[in-house]
């Protein structure tokens, strides 16, 4: 079968046998795989990865101990979680402490021609999300996990910065919970997408505005973003970090500690309230696809997820 | 009369007119006054000041509209807020944005025999407290402006990083207020205090303790100190930060996303809870009082009170 292999900043497709089901485990063929930020950032060193990246997926069981999943289209949690630390007891298996990561830590990756996670990882798609849409349940699921950690009241703008994919996804996700959001962004073409869900969007000049935000989402995916947040940021007001950035970031705490402001680390998020989502199609995700191409192409399809105004470019594999 | 003032780094003491005191204020004439580590910072260039230092004071009333304050010993909220936007009407006016600070931003500080403050910022001193241990009424309230922001459930241990004067508040407040608190330090005489309190401490040599607390303050003061604590941090988990460190840090939000840990900025509190505390002889304050010295040798003082090892500096005027 096909794989693609991060080394050494390259991006290479190899020949190799397929993966061996572990008991528990379902085998997956890939159906699409989606390239998310933090596969470029694993190409660029993040976390010293080399391997098979990807963790944005839709695959088919071929074969699993539940025969109910066997022949169904399913999407997977990343987090392959012990199941029995306290972590886990509380639902919280994103952050067992012995978990492997597909993709990302010492499991590898979606994006070859057939994967394995274990069973109780994934999740059937319903017939009414396209195959090419669901890939997107990862990555929504991230931005909703907004949601599920702060209580923010629904008379409270919400501003959002960034619009990139995630910047896009957020700022719908929250658009469509009823919340008035103003996104900031470099590049009109993606803030349209966002306007058509009733997005109020600002193209960024130069200066952003001062202290007027208690809540902003940082969704930049740059260094900068932070500082950026905390200028918005009314005293007592709080930011959700979505961009994970990889090395150090020269960062004055002062402000913060000033005006009092609360920072919270927002990372993946549930499955189901994204398979809702995008059930009934409440997020567009389809204006967000740049580029679809064979799995074979997977160094220029790196190559042209990495180029500046694209959006999502998926793997795909028939 | 005497007053100290801090310019190009140099502490001098100059002899000048009584300051004016406006409409609503008070004339206050100093008993005691507080060096403050914001106050050595100031002295390093922190906030570019120049001019009349202290925040921390007890004085006495001598001239006032309100005639029941007239000879009474009292302490100063340090925010001069407008007292009608939108921040002053929520009883946050130490958020407020037209406020000036006393001795830190537009408004001279108390370290001078006579000074003013609006007669709204006063607090009576009650008479079990004596007047060296009122001068922590301030630092005391920024301690306990902790359980003003967050709720910390009563079964987790709180863990507290740096064993200065704020540390060794922050902890006794906590320990006051039946919490288990552990407290790393560098000081063993420091420690003493807080073990004395009930504080489990513990001398940091080389490591902390990774990812094995839910709540964490850092109280270090020092760049680094944000670090540590994100990594003795569990995941989910919340870091209060009590470090107001001047200028850029270096610092890797990435474990603060993956782990979706929690910081939450803390400055000033109100004085009501820190006043209750010292009057029912709660906090251990006296030990925290490494030397008393004359107005008139602010210098020495200052030059005192930055050395490591030293804790509460107070400046006297009798």
């Amino acid at each position: 079968m096909l794989a693609v292999h991060l080394k050494n900043r390259r991006v290479e497709v190899r020949r190799g046998p397929r993966p061996r089901a572990p008991e528990g485990f379902a085998m997956i063929r890939l159906l699409r795989g989606g390239i998310c930020n933090t596969d470029l950032e694993l190409q660029r060193g993040y976390y010293g990865f080399s391997g098979i990246p990807g963790h944005e997926f839709v695959g088919e069981v071929v074969e699993a101990a539940r025969r109910d999943l066997i022949g169904r289209r399913v999407v997977g949690e990343i987090n392959l979680d012990c199941g029995c630390c306290e972590f886990c007891r509380r639902g919280l298996g994103r952050h067992c402490p012995k978990r492997t990561v597909l993709g990302i830590v010492k499991h590898p990756g979606a994006f070859r021609e057939f994967l394995t996670l274990p069973e109780r990882n994934l999740h059937v798609v319903p017939d009414a999300i396209p195959t090419e849409q669901a890939v997107f349940v990862e990555p929504l699921a991230a931005a909703a996990e907004i949601l599920d950690q702060v209580s923010i009241p629904c008379s409270s703008p919400v501003a959002v910065l960034g619009d990139g994919k995630l910047g896009l996804l957020v700022a719908q996700v929250l658009a469509v919970h009823g919340y008035r959001v103003h996104q900031f962004g470099r590049h009109k073409e993606k803030l349209r997408i966002a306007a058509r869900a009733g997005v109020e969007t600002e193209l960024v000049r130069d200066r952003l505005p001062a202290a007027q935000y208690d809540w902003v989402v940082d969704a930049t995916g740059s260094p900068q973003g932070l500082t950026h947040a905390v200028r918005m940021t009314r005293p007592r007001g709080t930011i959700i970090m979505k961009s994970t950035v990889h090395g150090l970031a020269g960062f004055d705490t002062a402000p913060m500690i000033v005006n009092e402001i609360t920072l919270v680390g927002s990372r993946c998020g549930r499955f189901e309230p994204a398979l809702d989502l995008l059930k009934n199609g409440l997020i567009n995700v389809a204006d967000m696809i740049s580029e679809q191409m064979p799995l074979s192409r997977a160094p220029a399809a790196f190559r042209t997820a990495a180029k500046p105004g694209v959006l999502k470019v998926l793997l795909t594999c028939d």
